[in-house]
C-alpha cells in the first residue's frame, strides 16, 4: 500500500522475505555461535545455516500461522526446523537452541535496521551535499524574507539553503549517535535470563552478537523498547526537516511566487486537466511523510509500557509501525534530495518578488537608521504611517520617506538608497551561510 | 505487511487491485451518466465501461508513475484511455470526461468504505449476539470487582459482559449515524465548479451518484474532508472498545486469574519454549490495533487543513491512513468476535479468586450496612481497623469482625452471613444485565 | 498556559473551581435524591446541599491532596464532609452516599460539557451565519481555484465560503447527534452495581439523573469510555474544518496575494519590528488549535482499554485531556468567529490575481472546448503546447491560441472571448452556493 | 489543570510568571551585550536591566494583549518599555534593540529548558540509585518471569529491576547528548540576517550569548524546530521507560500476585469506599504521563514544517505542548522516584507465586534438559504432554515426570530436583544484573 512513497533498495530491506531473512541470519548466527562454544555439533551448526535461506520458506503459510501463533518466530522455526530435518535429522533438534521468540524478531529488526539507516545517511548525505551546493551559490542571491506569509525583510537564497542544511547536519548527529545504541544483539530466551543455556550462556552471547556484527548489551532488552523508540523518533526528527524544506520549496513553486522549483521531468507533476500546472509532486510525498511519521513515533513511544518480561499487543504494534517510519523517512529524504539536486531557482524573479510592496520590506532598516536618531518607538511610529501612507496611495515608500520632512532631516538621500539596496538589506545572511558551511566542512575532516 | 492483522474479504476489500476497481467503476459510471444525459455518445460510454476493468490494469507500471505524477488517478486514465482506445479510438475521447484525479480517487475511497463498513458491521453483530449470549447466561455468576487491579467489590461476569456490549451497541449506533454523511459522490473537476461540463453539471453529476447508488451533496469537498475524518474517529472509537475487551481478557487469562480464556485451538497461543502456556494472541492482536489506530486517527484529522481548492502533502497523508484503520478496526473486531464466541469461562475460579482476599472483597458492604448505624466515616474507620487485624493475622474477615464488639453490637451473625454471601453482593448486577439486553432488544426490532 | 488560546466563558467554565463545582453539584444533587427516595433524612440533604459551595473549597489543600489519594473526588469529600459536620453532624454521615470517586468525577465532567458544548454551538451558529452571508454576497465573485498551491480554474469567492459552511454544517449536526449519548449519568458506586444502596439503587440513580437534568444510562460506564472519546473526536473534527478556514484565510493574507483579511484591529497583528506587516493572528491561533488538538483526541481515544471496573493512568490521562480538547476547539471558533464576521475582502484583488497567468488559468476550459472536436488527448496535448509559448514568449495565452490555426480552425473570436470570460469560466459555483444556503435554510425550518 | 501530576520546583519553572522572567533575562543580556559592544550606552543598559523583572509585569494585560499581538513578545516589551521610560527616557530607546518576539521567546524557552532539565537529571540520577540498589539487594530473589501476563520462566527481582535500570541509564546518557543541541542562542532579527545590527551582529550575538551562559549556532534557527523536537522526544522516550516501571509496578501490586508495593503514606491510595484497598497511586500518575506524552511529542514532530523564516500556527503550538512534555515527564519522574526509594517487596510472596503452577514454570528447563538426550522437539512435545497431566489432575509437574518412563530413562531423580530449584533456575540473572550495576559504576567514574 506505500507505492507512493517507497523507494528501491529500502523497499526491499523491508520486505516481507527480507524480515524472515533477517531472522533466519539470526536463527543461523546462532547455531554458529553454539557450535563454536560447543554447544551444539558443528555439522548441525552447518545444516541449520545451510538451511537459513528466505527463499525456501512458504511465505502464505507463514502468515496464516502467524495470526494462530501470536508471532512470526513460531511458524518460521518450524519450517526451518522441517527444512533442516529433511537434510540432517540430527542437526533439527538445534534450531533456535536456547532462543526465545522475541530474540528472533527484535535482532532482525536490529539487522535491518542496520542495512535501512546508512542508505538514509548516504541520502541524507548527499542532500546535504546538494544544499551546501545552493548555500554557497545563492549565498548572496536576495530573495524576500518571510514571516507568517508575510514579507518580512529581505534574505539570501543562500540563507535559506543554509537553515535547512544546518538542521540537516544536527539530524546526521543524531542519527550517528544512535547507533551504539540501537546496533546491539537481542538474545536472552524465554524470560530473559538465558536460563536454558546453562553456565556457556554469556559465551554463547558474545559469539553470537560477534557473528553479527553487533554489541552485546549488559542485559536483554526484551520490554526495555527505548532502543526502538529512539529509531523512530530520530527518523521522525529528519522527516519534520525534510517536511520543513518540502512545505518552503512548495511555497515557493506557488503561482503567486514562483522563485524556485521541483525539476521538471518528463510526466512529473503534471495535472490530468490543466497544461499549464505544475504540481510540487515530491514536496506532497514529502509532507505526506511528515505528516504520518510523528504519530507513528507516538505509537512506538505510547508502545513502551511493556509488562514484565515481555509485552504483547504494544510490541505487537510495533512490527509494522517501525518499518513504516523509515520507509517514510526514506522516502521523504529521497523525493527532497531528487528536488534538491535540480532545483530550478529563478533569481530575477526573486528580485521582482522583494519590490513587489513597493519598497515596504525595506521599512525595517529605515526604522533601525531612524531609531539611532530618535529612538525606536518614535521611529517606529513615523515608518509605520509612511507605510500606511504609502499603501493607501500606491507609491513607493522611499518617495513617501523622501518627501517627509521629519525623515529628511534624519537620513539624506544617499543613506536612503543604501537602505534601499536589497544586498546592503540582507543583513549578516552571507556571514552565516559562510558559518554553516565551514561547520560542515569541519565534521568532514 | 499487515499479515498479523487482517483478515480475509476486508483485507481484499482494500488490495491496490479493488483500490483501482474502485477508481475504474467510478469512470465507467462517469461515461455511463454521461451517455445517459447526452453529453457523450452511447457507444462511447459501452467501450469505457467494458475497459473498466482492474484485471487488466498494469499495477507495476501504475505504482512507477504514480510517484512522478502525484496520485494514481493520472497513470490509471491513461492505462485506461490506452485500452479504450484499442477497441475504439473515437471512445477514448471521452474517458474521464470533466472530472478530476480527485473525484475518482476520493469516490472511490467511498466505494471501498461501502464495502468494507458492512462487514465490520456485520462482525460487530455477531459479536454483540455473542456478548448479549454471554451477560444472560452469566448474569448472576459471581465474580471479584476489579479497580485499579485490586479488588473491589463482587460484581458477576454477565455484568461484565453487559458492559462490554452497550458501549459496542454505541459503536453500531454511531456507525450508522456516520452513514449518510460518508456514502456520497464525489465530483467537481478541476477546480470544483464543474465548469468542464456547461450547463449539464448537475444532471450528470446527479446520474453519476445514481449509477453508483450514493447521494449526492450539495456541493464538491475536495477539501473538506470531516466526512474521511469521522469515519476514521468512529472506527477508531469502535476499535477502543475492542481494546478495553481485550484488555480484560488477557487480563483474566492471567496465570494468576486464570477466570477466562480465548477458545483452545492448535497451535494457538502456544510458546515455542514453554508448554505450558496459553497466550491472549486475539486480545494481542486487538490490543495492538488499539495502540495503533488513535495515532492513525491523529494523522486523519491533523490532515483536514488542506489548502484552497486540492490539498497536498496532506491529502496524500490520507491514502494509506484510512484503509489502515478500516483493516485495524476489523482485524481487532474478528479476533474478538473469534475470542469472545468461544470464550471459555471458569465460574469456579472465579468464586475462588473472590474468596482470596478472606472476605476483605466484602469490607464495602460492611461498611454501608455499620454506616447506617453509626455513619459512615466512623463505620469506614471500624473496617478499616478489622481489615488491617484481618490482613496481618491472615484470619478470615468476617472472624474478625464476628470477635469485634463494636460491630456485633450492630450486626448479628445472619446479618454478616448475608453480607458475606457473593450472590446478595453483588447487587443490582442482574437487574443492569438485563437492562442493556433489554435495550437491544428494542434497538432490534 | 493557555492564556493565548482560550476565551471568557468558556474557559471559566473549565476552571479548577468550576471543575470542583461541578462534582459538588452532584453530591448535593445525589443526597436530595436520596432524600426524596427515603434513603436519607431531608435534613441531612438540606445540610449536605448548602454545603455544595465550591467557593468555601480550599483548592491549594484540595490539589496537595489528591496527589496522595489519586484523584479529587476524596479529599473534595473529605471537605465536603468536614463542611457539613460543622453545621450539622448527622447529616455529615450521608455525604457521598453508595457512590464511588469516579461517579461524581465522571458526572461531574458531563456536567461540565453540558455547559461548554452550548457555548460552542452558539459560536458555530455564529460563524455559520457570516459564512453564509460571505457565501451569498460573493456567490459571483470571480478568484482564482488553486490546486496544490497552483492556479487552476476560476472559482468565485462565495463557493469557497460555502465550502467551509457546508462542513461546519455537518459538524453541527454531529454535535447534535451527540448530544443524547453524552448527557448522561454516571453512578454506580465502588464496582459499578450499586450495591451499597441496596434495593432502592435504581430509583435513586433515576431521581440523582432527574435532578441534575441528565439522562439514566442502562449501566454505569465507569471503564467504557466511548462517550467522552466521542464528544473529544466530534469536536476534534470540528477543530479540523477550523484550520482549514483557518489556512486558506492565512494563505489569502499572504503578501503576494492578498485577497481577504481578518479584521484590522488596534495592535492586532502588527510586528514588532515591520511597521507594514499585517499578520494572520487569529487563524494562527485557530491553526495552533488545529494542531495540537488531533494529538489530544489520540490520547482519549488511546486510553480507551480501561481495565475491568475501574482503569488507572489511562482514566488520569483523560481528566486534563478532554478540557484542554474543548478549550483549544472553542478558541479556534472564536477566533475564526471574529475573523469571518469581520473579514475585510478585496474583489478586486482577486480579479487581478486571475489574470496573473495571463490567461493560463483559463487553459482547462480550452481544453474542454477543443476536446469535443479533435478528442481530449489531442486538445491537452495542443493547449499545453500553446501554454508553453505563451510562458516562454511572456504573451497572453489567448493571443497564443488566436495566432494557431490548429486553434482557430475550431475556435471562432467570440468563442475565445467567452472562454475567457471570468464571470461564464466559473462553471457551477453559484448554483453549488445556492444549493449550500438552500440546506442551511431547510435545516433551520 | 495539572495539579495532579506536577512537583515543586520544576512547576515553578514554568509558570506564567517564570516564563515572562526568562524572556526578561533575554532582554537584559542583550541591552548588557549591546552596551559592551558598544552598540547602546551603558546606561541605557543599566536601566533596561533594573526593569526586567517579572514580578513588576502586569500579567493579565499580557494575557489580553497577546491574543491581539499573536504573542507574548510584543506586549512584554511594550510594558518593559514602559517601565524603562519611566527610569530613564532614553534607556527606552534601546529595549529589545534589533531582536525579534522570536529572538525573546526561543531564547527563553532555552533558559527555561536549562533549569528545569537539571531537576529531571537530579531526579533520574535518584532514582537509578534507588534501582541500582533494588538490583544489588534482590539480584538473587527468585520471581516468576511473566511473557504474555503468564507465568514463563523464573527470573530474579534484581533482574527485574536491573532491567529497568538500565533503560533509564539510556535516557541520561541522552539528556546528556542533547544538552549542547538545545542549550544554544536564538538570535536573528526580523527575518535571521541580524540585520539591524549592522556589521557588529555577531559581535552582539557572540556577547549575547556568552551572558546567557548559552552556545552561539552557526546561524539562528527560527524555523529549524528539531532542537526542540529533539527535547521533546528524549522526554518522551524517558516517560516511556517511566511507564514501564509504572505497569509493572502496578501489575505486582495487583490483588492476585502482590509481591511488591508502592510505600504506604497516610491516605495514599485508600479507597473512599473499600478500607482494605490499596491503589497504585503513583503509577497511576506516571501512567498517565505516559498516555499523555507520545501524543504531545507527535504535536511537536508535526509542527517542525514552519514556513519560511517564521512559522505561524505551528509555531503557537508549541508554546505549551513543549512545557507540559517537562512536567508530565518530570511528574512521573517524582512519583517513580518515591514509589522505588520506598518500595515494599514482598520477597515470600514472590516465592509462594512461583509454585502457584505447581512446577509448571520449571517445564522449559525439563525441556531443555531432555532436549539434549532425544532432541528438543520430542522433549518439547514430553514435557508438554506431562505438563497437560499435570494440569488435569492437578498434580505437581514434578510428581507426573517422576512417574514418567520416558523422561525418568533421561534424567535423575537429584537432576530432576535440581531443575526444580528456584535458585538454579534463574539462570544468568545474577551475573547479568552485575553487568548492569558494572556498567553504572563505569560511567560515575
Amino acid at each position: 500500500m506505500l507505492d507512493l512513497f517507497t523507494t528501491g533498495e529500502l523497499r526491499a530491506t523491508f520486505s516481507e522475505r527480507a524480515r524472515v531473512q533477517a531472522m533466519l541470519d539470526f536463527e543461523r548466527a546462532l547455531a554458529t555461535a553454539q557450535a563454536k562454544c560447543g554447544l551444539i555439533p558443528a555439522s548441525a551448526a552447518a545444516a541449520i545455516a545451510a538451511a537459513c535461506d528466505a527463499q525456501s520458506i512458504d511465505l502464505d503459510e507463514l502468515a496464516r500461522q502467524s495470526v494462530s501463533a501470536g508471532n512470526r518466530a513460531i511458524p518460521l522455526v518450524r519450517q526451518l526446523t522441517r527444512a533442516v530435518e529433511a537434510a540432517d535429522a540430527d542437526a533439527a533438534h538445534y534450531v533456535h537452541w536456547g532462543a526465545t521468540s522475541q530474540d528472533a524478531i527484535d535482532t532482525g529488526t536490529v539487522l535491518q535496521l542496520r542495512r535501512a539507516l546508512p542508505l538514509i545517511e548516504a541520502d541524507a548525505d548527499a542532500l546535504a551535499h546538494a544544499l551546501a551546493a545552493l548555500a554557497e551559490r545563492y549565498k548572496a542571491t536576495p530573495m524576500a524574507g518571510r514571516t507568517w506569509l508575510q514579507h518580512a525583510t529581505p534574505i539570501t537564497f543562500g540563507l535559506k539553503a543554509a537553515g535547512w542544511l544546518a538542521a540537516l547536519e544536527r539530524d546526521r548527529q543524531r542519527l550517528a549517535q544512535l547507533a551504539p545504541r540501537l546496533y546491539v544483539l537481542q538474545f536472552g530466551g524465554a524470560a530473559g535470563t538465558l536460563a536454558a543455556l546453562g553456565e556457556r550462556g554469556i559465551a554463547v552471547a558474545q559469539a553470537l552478537a560477534d557473528e553479527l556484527g553487533l554489541a552485546l548489551p549488559e542485559m536483554p532488552w526484551h520490554t526495555q523498547r527505548d532502543r526502538f523508540a529512539e529509531a523512530a523518533a530520530t527518523l521522525g526528527i529528519l522527516t519534520g526537516t525534510l517536511g520543513k524544506i518540502a512545505r518552503d520549496l512548495a511555497s515557493l513553486m506557488q503561482t503567486e511566487v514562483a522563485e524556485a522549483f521541483e525539476p521538471a521531468a518528463a510526466g512529473k507533476g503534471a495535472s490530468s486537466t490543466m497544461p499549464h500546472k505544475r504540481n510540487p509532486v515530491g514536496c506532497a510525498l514529502a509532507l505526506a511523510a511528515a505528516a504520518r511519521v510523528p504519530n507513528l513515533v507516538a505509537t512506538m513511544l505510547g508502545a513502551m509500557a511493556q509488562q514484565h518480561e515481555r509485552g504483547f499487543g504494544d510490541w505487537h504494534a510495533e512490527w509494522d509501525t517501525l518499518p513504516q517510519i523509515c520507509l517514510l523517512a526514506g522516502a521523504a529524504l529521497h523525493h527532497m534530495r531528487v528536488a534538491l539536486e535540480g532545483l530550478e531557482v529563478d533569481a530575477q524573479r526573486m528580485r521582482a518578488n522583494l519590490e513587489a510592496t513597493h519598497g515596504l520590506i525595506y521599512a525595517e532598516a529605515v526604522t533601525m537608521a531612524l531609531a539611532q536618531k530618535i529612538g525606536k518607538p518614535a521611529a517606529h511610529r513615523l515608518v509605520e504611517s509612511c507605510a500606511r501612507s504609502a499603501i493607501a496611495q500606491q507609491r513607493a515608500l522611499r518617495d513617501v520617506l523622501a518627501a517627509t520632512p521629519e525623515v529628511t532631516v534624519h537620513l539624506a538621500p544617499e543613506q536612503l538608497d543604501r537602505l534601499f539596496d536589497p544586498q546592503s538589506a540582507t543583513g549578516l545572511a552571507q556571514l552565516l551561510v559562510e558559518r554553516v558551511l565551514a561547520g560542515c566542512r569541519s565534521r568532514r575532516i
